[in-house]
């Protein structure tokens, strides 16, 4: 029997079309891919925040929707939605996630910004300490924050991991809970947040935490720009508590032209581009799962509607 | 009996005179450090290139010339030295090179620069692509060269490492050669030249090999200065040939402030802080190879005077 898949995002169609079918050939799978339809003949929803698909109540068949990318806060809290809602877990949106943070995490390591801009030619020959005395907090332990601290890890930094549930993972010092965060933030020479966007890490990074941090710590944002409360870090800059802060998530993107994040001399904004959904490992995953929802087996990276990811 | 180690470098003996002494009592060993000493009297002696002794006939008895520094060429063509001498391979160097490396490569290649100087506060959310369609060539496969290719494959960097000598290192491309150096250049996307100086590596980056990387190439130096002639790279540079160069180490040093290279909009000066030996790490090195001598084993990181490294 032919399947209905619903792309739901048509801006996305040139893009994920061709590898959509590819990866769904691949797996064999006898699929109808098309960006409108019936709704009761529709057996799977391919989906993303930009779709102005928002009432699922008509889509009576529909065995599970399948987000394009790891976020899902935009969709979670649909009250329309009764179907399995799966994340996107995009091996390139990992490796491109891991990169990004190991490369700023170096570029502060090092201290680069004051070799790329040295308009007064100053040599000073003054070695950076060696990663193993630079203590590293990733929070949040997904499966990016996990990746990343393997990664920081593997260079010899000194990692610590936060997330909500305890986790082990090898050559990580993992804590959890709020005795943990406190603990977590303390250590962090350099902090990166990795947490999903839920009710419970809005302004996770305010005035209270910020302060918790080590004097001169850099935060590296490529998680979710809700996690910091802007005002918060902007005043922990200007008091010399916090270092330095390279973001690369904003409450409202693009950054708007009159925000402070543009010309804080302390503040590096990256546009979004720490991980991008790769159409070509993304379509494999989202084949992947049809293939399992058709054999009966659970899906992969299936949201838990009471945590929000 | 008592051995008697000369610490050749007295400017050096602040920074090094308590590390070596722990590091010799940890191996048991029963050692006068000093500064000066009967040359007659003298078991082994601690060089590098800042220090006054030059001339080696005196030290009759001496069983080893051990170096601080990775780098030899100042020594190993002084026809008085005829007693083995060692280089330095300190852990602590070698981690502070994988950094510089690895941080610079990540700076390329996420292409941070743009978002680090950015006055028009542009926002082009463009990703850059992965890791893993980015070649890397790394010229010089010694303890250096293969750690940095090690981590630079670990980050999915598809690496070409190239040697003298043929190697053979897991994940890596290792080739050889006249021909081998031709395809070397021709893969690297970022170009890493980690070689000794020798008579033989001396201008190995000119107009002709130059010419044969990629356009757009990247070249990051923090091997020896004298590797690259720096004419022919200005040229390149200036015919748009090589994207951009930053180099750490310099035929003068500190790099003259009327050079071209602090002022050329694509070249990023770093003042040779790639990597640094680490009193720690280089005194435990030069522990073990006193112990070594003592016991009569093989001498570490022996210098081929035949090859100059």
């Amino acid at each position: 029997m032919t399947l209905t898949v619903l792309f739901a995002v048509p801006p996305l169609w040139d893009e994920f079309a061709a590898p959509l079918r590819a990866a769904l050939a691949e797996r064999g799978l006898d699929v109808t891919l098309v960006t409108e339809a019936a709704p009761e003949a529709v057996d799977y929803i391919v989906y993303a925040p930009a779709s102005p698909l928002q009432d699922f109540t008509p889509y009576t068949r529909c065995k599970a929707v399948l987000n394009l990318w790891a976020g899902v806060e935009r969709i979670v809290g649909n009250p329309t939605l009764t179907q399995p809602l799966c994340r996107m877990v995009d091996p390139g949106l990992t490796e491109g996630m891991v990169e990004w943070v190991v490369g700023h995490t170096l570029r502060h390591h090092l201290g680069m910004d004051r070799h790329i801009v040295n308009p007064g030619h100053v040599w000073d020959p003054t070695c950076p300490p060696l990663a193993r005395t630079r203590p590293v907090t990733v929070l949040g332990m997904g499966a990016l924050g996990t990746a990343c601290a393997r990664a920081l890890a593997a260079l010899n930094f000194p990692v610590t991991g936060w997330s909500r549930t305890a986790k082990a993972v090898p050559g990580i010092d993992c804590l959890q809970g709020e005795d943990g965060l406190a603990v977590a933030l303390s250590r962090a020479a350099i902090l990166i947040t990795l947490l999903p966007r839920t009710p419970d890490t809005e302004n996770l990074l305010d005035a209270a935490t910020l302060a918790r941090l080590p004097q001169g710590a850099v935060i590296l944002n490529p998680g979710r720009g809700a996690l910091i409360d802007d005002e918060a870090l902007l005043a922990s800059l200007d008091a010399g508590h916090i270092g330095h802060a390279t973001l690369d998530v904003f409450r409202i993107e693009p950054l708007p032209q009159g925000h402070p994040f543009w010309t804080h001399p302390r503040v590096t904004v990256t546009p979004h581009i720490a991980a991008d959904t790769r159409p070509g490992s993304a379509a494999r995953v989202i084949a992947e799962n049809i293939a399992r929802g058709e054999a009966g087996l659970p899906f992969l990276h299936l949201v838990d509607r009471r945590l929000g990811y």
